[in-house]
């Protein structure tokens, strides 16, 4: 595998846009990331295109969304595929091209993840998003994510001794680190006392443990180092790009606390890399509700099993811990428009590798981590990045 | 790029199966492919899994389809992804599959195409099927599948003369392929009195203009030829793997008589496999309506623009003629689960190359073509194929 860099990135603000179509989503972050890199007037060297999208089908009525990205950004003619793995579907559209850059097929290649969300009710939204359980065995069940992360959640508390506070304190923080975040959905601190007595949504999680229901796009251009050379983007290099399946239902695993899925591709980013979790700067993780962030870290290895909790509580994951976590504000307060999430997490990355992050940069980040995660866990993509030196 | 060849393929019955669930499908074709290829037992070899799934969320409220693959056949943590592009969703899997293979990325990947259609009326599966096209430009306007190949057929018959009785030709032909077809859903001839004079669908398309609807899985095992030497399957070689995209409505086209993408995936499967139209001996093309195969047939360019319709009324495309299209009676009579067409092509074809097609055998089949389109012509996969020497 050659040295695989991402060349540009682009993105949308984050948030509710009822009056905005889902290719003007596309438009926007794939011109960005194109701008970025400095090829939108020469994009016809774009040689394969790559789109992240869980469901425009439940948002929009709206499959087949390669095609619409294709004339969005005026790409006829490019090879355009969607790839869908739930939350994780742009996770999976960003490995995808990474692989094929890194093996020598492509040189160039342009990913882009969206989601419109609002565009039915909550009620709507939430049996969209139960579609990436089992239909059968949980979603007809009556089970949906919330309630799935629930059950994810009692059970942590019950064998790690894991509290309320502290998953408020992930919302805590999440929601200080997202209002330093100019594309955040929802840029508000919140107090711990107000995050522990949110309205309940389903015990023990409440309206604060949850991500949120947005609309947004993210776009990656990704190339070889070779060819990023003669590119106007500051690269970063993509150090792996690892991906794991576990089964879809909760009913099915050994241990619900355990993320399988997170924890073979994180080893499988590691070894790629030929890094530890000790060697990581700074983590964009998959925060679909704080309970998932807790699992998330310590399924990484940034902390023994069960102390996730204690971590966040004890600042180790806010920004100016020992391993910051979500400084973008994560899913929790950036906002989780579901394909777009896994780009707008590579956003990140680039954004802080290149030290243009601004007044949320992490100081001498050199080495970051993204984790996207689908469903309950069934799906997991784990990127390594590096700044160039 | 590496030679990759298929190891092995396995299909369901093509059908209406309202008794099987769609992990049901997926077993029995999945496990039929690990078993041709003599790895069912070691199928802890299989690194990546593909699948190619058009709306199971539509028909079966069910998204992030691939993990259910990944339970259903026992592939846990392997890395696995749903494609999707319309009714080219599994010919994009495959795709994936053979650039990875190609490119050194893995040596052994399973891919699967699955759809189970019968779920919902009628009109609801007209309904999920015109998500493909734009939703608002298109489906909210009333266009729907039919309507829109009608536009086709019509413009065709205007500008070549192509006539009721040529479309009529395509349907009795491949109805007369599909009789000898044991995994095809319709199996009965049909005269060309009977196909003329059918209950009209859309102007001027009628009901045996139209493919079927559906249930049914298919799956490869796709391989580098090197590590399928130690595999029970005879290897069929992959000979091009391209695709190309177009916009995804009609109105934005020059001439909607021409399938851009077709043009562009076979002129770029010719290309990288040093072969020409006349080279092949015998084709599965994406007869989703009766026109859409005679576009195709030209625009593969095994015939002039404007003599696909007389071909198929002089028998050239028929069995025994002088290039074979459809001979496993296409999505006109062996079925169209969508996710599983463009597999079930690759089924075919290497039923076909290794000569174990029995009474629609194709005599000396040496080189195959599978053509596998998304949407109005928004997408495009062509796939060759070669007999091992």
């Amino acid at each position: 595998m050659r040295d695989v860099v991402v060349a540009g990135v682009g993105m949308t603000d984050f948030g509710v846009f009822r009056d905005r179509r889902l290719e003007d989503l596309i438009y926007e972050a794939g011109k960005g990331a194109l701008c970025d890199a400095g090829i939108w007037e020469e994009r016809e060297a774009v040689q394969a295109l790559y789109v992240g999208n869980f469901s425009a089908e439940g948002f929009n009525r709206q499959n087949h969304v390669a095609p619409i990205a294709v004339r969005a950004l005026g790409l006829m003619g490019v090879a355009a595929c969607r790839t869908e793995g739930a939350c994780a579907s742009s996770g999976i559209a960003m490995r995808e091209a990474t692989l094929l850059v890194g093996a020598g097929v492509y040189d160039l290649v342009l990913v882009v993840g969206v989601e419109k969300m609002n565009t039915i009710e909550t009620p709507g939204i939430t049996r969209v998003l139960a579609e990436a359980a089992h239909a059968e065995e949980e979603a007809a069940a009556g089970a949906t994510f919330p309630s799935l992360f629930a059950m994810i959640a009692r059970r942590h508390m019950h064998v790690y001794g894991t509290t309320r506070e502290m998953l408020s304190a992930v919302a805590v923080k999440n929601h200080r680190h997202g209002a330093k975040n100019p594309r955040a959905h929802l840029r508000k601190e919140i107090t711990l006392e107000k995050a522990m007595n949110a309205q309940p949504i389903c015990d023990p999680l409440n309206l604060y443990d949850c991500s949120l229901i947005s609309d947004g796009a993210a776009a990656v251009v990704v190339a070889s180092r070779e060819r990023a050379r003669s590119l106007a983007g500051i690269p970063v290099r993509i150090l792996a790009a690892a991906q794991a399946s576990d089964v879809p239902c909760l009913h099915d695993k050994p241990d619900i606390t355990i993320s399988r899925a997170t924890r073979l591709a994180a080893s499988r980013a590691f070894g790629e890399a030929r890094l530890r979790p000790a060697d990581v700067d700074l983590a964009e993780v998959h925060d679909c509700f704080t309970i998932a962030e807790i699992v998330a870290t310590e399924d990484i290895g940034f902390f023994e099993k069960g102390k996730g909790g204690p971590a966040a509580l004890d600042g180790a994951t806010a920004f100016g811990g020992s391993i910051p976590v979500n400084v973008s504000g994560g899913l929790k307060s950036k906002g989780h428009p579901v394909g777009a999430t896994g780009l707008a997490q590579v956003f990140e990355m680039v954004t802080q590798l290149r030290g243009q992050a601004g007044e949320r940069q992490v100081a001498g980040a050199a080495v970051g981590l993204a984790h996207n995660l689908g469903g309950s866990g069934a799906t997991c993509t784990v990127h390594l990045f590096g700044r160039e030196l």
